[in-house]
Parts: C-alpha cells; structure tokens; sequence
C-alpha cells in the first residue's frame, strides 16, 4: 500500500459519521505533515482493563484524538470478544487523549478545538528528541530493522507478513507458513500467534501486554506440551502476534520477548509466558 | 439547518469515494472560509444539452471542481430522468471547471493541486466587486429579499417554503399549499411548479432555462388551458421551482420572469413560457 492508498483509505473509515469525519479531515488537513503516522478507530486496551476505540491515533506521538457525538460514544461499549483479532495500542494514563465535543459546540468553536490539536501534534513532534519521520515503505520492509539493529515494541512495530519478520533474524525464507520460526539464540524461537481464542488454541494476552497464556484446545496436546516445557524450564519466544489493521489486512505486530514462567503455567495449566523486554536485536542476512 | 450541520452533511455525501472525500474535505478545511457558501456534487445541466455532476461547487463564484477518478466518471453517465426532480445548476461556458487527477497523481501533487484550487477560490472572492458572505440563515429568510427589494436568479436564491416565497411578494399567509400564488402585478402570478413530468403534469424546462413547457396530462383540461391563455394572450409567471437539494430536502428555486409565448404554444399544444428576466422586484408585506 503507497501513502496515497493509506491516508485516502484511512480518512475514509469515517464514512457515515459526519462530525468524525470533519474533525479527523479537518486535523489531517491542517497538520498537513506526512512525517506524522496517523491511524483511525485505533482500538486501544486502557489501563482499567477495559477497551476503547479513539477516533485519530499518532503512533509516534502516542496522541489519541476522540470525537464526542451523544449517539457515538461507542467507548463504553467495545467487547473484548469482538475486537480480539484486532491489532490493538495499550494506552497508558501517560498518554495524551484530546477530546472535542460535536455535539455542544458551534462550527467556529469546533475550528479553535481543531486548531488546538494541531498545534499540540506539531508541538509534540518537534519536542520529541529522536523524532522519526514515517516512511512508509520502510516501515513494513525487514530491511529497516537489520539496518537499524533492534526492534522496539515502543516503536510501533508490525510487519505484512511472517516471513517478512523471518528476514529480520537471520532467515532468507522465500515463503513461511508455520505459527513458528527458529531464532537465533539458544532456547527461543520466534512466535507468531493468533492472540485470542481460534479453533484450535485457547490463547490470551493479559490487557498491559505483560503476559501470554497459550493452551492448546487438544487436551492431551496440552498437557503434553506443559510437561515438556516444564522438564526444558527455560524457553524464550520473539513474539509477533497476528492481528488485523483497522484497514482488514493482516499484520504481525511485535509484542516483546517473553519468557516462560514454570510457576504460574503449573498453576494454570496453560504455557504462561512473561514479558522480558521490549526490544529485540535483528540479525543480517547470511551471505 | 444550521451551518455545522450544512457544512458536515455537505461535506459527509462523499461517503464511500475516498479520493472524493480526502479532495473535497482538504479544499474545505485550508479554504478555511465559512463566508464561501459550497455544495458537494452539484447537479449541473451543460451548454451542449448534456447533464454532469461537479463534485464541489462554489455558487457565490460559479467555481466547480472535478475529482477524476478512472471508475469514478459518472459525468458520463448521468441521465436527465434520474435527477429530474434535483436541483439543477446551470454551467455556462465561461465557468471553471477545475479537474484533479487523483488516479495518476501522487499525494503530494495531489497536495499541490489543492492548493491551487485553494488559492483560485480565494483570489476568486477576493476580486468579487460585490461578493455578499455566505450568511445561510439570511438566505432561506424573505426578509432578506424584502429588504434587498429583489431576487436574482444568479445569485443562487432557493427558498424552502412556498409560503416564504409568498412572503416576498406582499403576502402574510401563514401557510400556502397551492401551486401558484397572486402577484400584485398585473396578468402576473407566482408559480411554484415540478418542471418535470409528474402524475399530474407534463411539465419540462430546457437546459439553458430560457424555455417552460406547461402541460396538463389531463386532455381536457390541456385543451382547456391552451385556449384559455390564447384568449388572454399576455400572461406572466414569476417561477420559484420545487426541486430537492442535494441533501434531499426540498426547495423553491427561483428559476425568473416567464411570458407566455402564443405562437409557440399553438404549435407544440402545451404552454409556452419564454424567460424574460432573471430578476425581480419584492414587495414589502401589509402593515
């Protein structure tokens, strides 16, 4: 997808709810900057466990943006099981949400509310010390990460596919379809997950991101992988869950390095998994 | 309808076409002007007998903007059945029609065309001897017309009720259903016409809107009528015709003075109507 695609296609998810719509054109528009990443109706985990959308998201930034329409509050109503697929930002207290109300205010003073959020995004970009300009084609190429050395989940990290992320450690794969590939170091692989509950794993993330459960739903299956684990004790996995953009492609986004804890998986039944830290080093390509 | 809701209806039709809507909302938000009236695709009939859909149009400057898309062209295809009951602009020659080309451009030309656009429009008003300020709770209320003392019909007047057109013209009726209504001038009424066939009326206006065909479907009546005016032989209407805005809501556009024509009628067997003014007085209503 080119920057033309994303920016009209993202713009373009607010069909049917004009005051979103103007708002979110109007920013963009204004802002009128395509170094700053922008995504709308990002689904966030909040730090209460529950989940919202925001209506304009600035990854870099970590800048939400929400348009308040009495008939359009629909953060108190996003199900965990309807968004489970979905790639979604953990949004700390820290981070900054705007709010603009539709409903009560006039079109002029909807204008100064938008002129304030374009002002704090452009404030916010040029005080971020090692601001990196959005580059769109680098952004999902494997090529950026080996060059670069590391990936940090704090760097909104998400590759198109699984051998796209395999190229980032070392592999030269043509094609991988496996939930799995190895890595380099001793006793890790990297990990490429479905983050929820599907026909035939019982996964689960924890909402700040710090845990995985991973059973699988064949029982015998199950308990031979938690006592195979248990008797190995120490296993790390490079993970990159799968999820859907807010667009509907599929992506794999970094998740951290997350190591298996035997106590709580004991206790659980299931495999669970504890993050370790959020940055990950690349590997070159063989020659 | 106030202007927040004008302007975020106008601006939400373009639901669904993105290229259209990321053009028209930028044009919007960096024209940054709520003093410049626009209406998103405007029906408009052409100077070669021809109907098209411009995809923003400014009336107070006669601007039209075309966003081109490749399986967007509907300028093609647009038939005069289908928006017979519209409101319907006509485009004279001399009016820019300015096209952008989203397929084949990039964002940032895309960018830089809309600027252009942006600049023409403002330079537009700018050199506007006598541009009157979109002002749109003026523009639906007679007392405007009564104050201005007339209506022209190139300055974009459309009323939404026929008994505010009454109110224009010396009349305090509080309500009006009728489809005409008296003038003070003599062998003159108000009309408030469907120039389009009907269930009752085979009424027609011609493109350029010089000419007004009046038939009843009723036979008898039609021949009635026919001989009726004949006999008169000086009859005149002042035409506000119903039409839909592009939002669906009905409205009287004043379309101008019409004399009836006997030789043209005689021949074609309907009323003839020839324009004689795109202007006419208003009159102050009874202490």
């Amino acid at each position: 997808m080119n920057i033309k695609e994303y920016v009209t296609k993202q713009l373009g998810r607010t069909n049917g709810k004009r005051y979103e719509a103007y708002v979110v054109h109007r920013i963009i528009s204004k802002l009128d900057d395509l170094s700053i990443k922008f995504v709308t109706q990002q689904y966030v985990s909040l730090p209460d466990g529950k989940f919202a959308l925001t209506d304009l998201y600035f990854p870099q930034l970590r800048i939400h943006v929400e348009v308040d329409e009495a008939h359009h509050r629909r953060n108190d109503n996003v199900r965990a099981d309807e968004i489970r697929s979905r790639d979604i930002v953990v949004r700390a207290n820290s981070n900054p949400l705007i709010r603009i109300d539709v409903e009560t205010l006039s079109i002029d003073e909807i204008n100064i509310e938008i002129d304030k959020i374009v002002k704090i995004v452009g404030e916010a970009r040029n005080s971020e010390i090692d601001f990196k300009p959005w580059d769109i084609t680098a952004e999902y190429n494997s090529e950026t990460y080996r060059k670069k050395g590391y990936i940090d989940a704090n760097e909104d990290v998400a590759l198109r596919t699984s051998v796209e992320v395999c190229h980032c450690f070392g592999h030269k794969y043509k094609g991988w379809r496996r939930g799995g590939a190895p890595h380099p170091d001793e006793n890790t692989i990297l990990w490429f997950p479905r983050l929820y509950e599907n026909s035939t794993w019982d996964n689960s993330i924890s909402n700040d991101e710090l845990t995985i459960f991973e059973k699988s739903k064949d029982t015998t299956r199950a308990e031979k992988m938690l006592s195979d684990f248990l008797a190995k004790d120490v296993a790390k996995r490079v993970v990159f869950a799968r999820v859907k953009d807010n667009l509907g492609s599929v992506m794999y986004r970094f998740r951290g390095v997350y190591k298996f804890n035997p106590e709580e998986s004991r206790e659980s039944g299931a495999l669970v998994w504890k993050r370790i830290s959020t940055k990950t080093k690349t590997f070159p390509l063989p020659v």
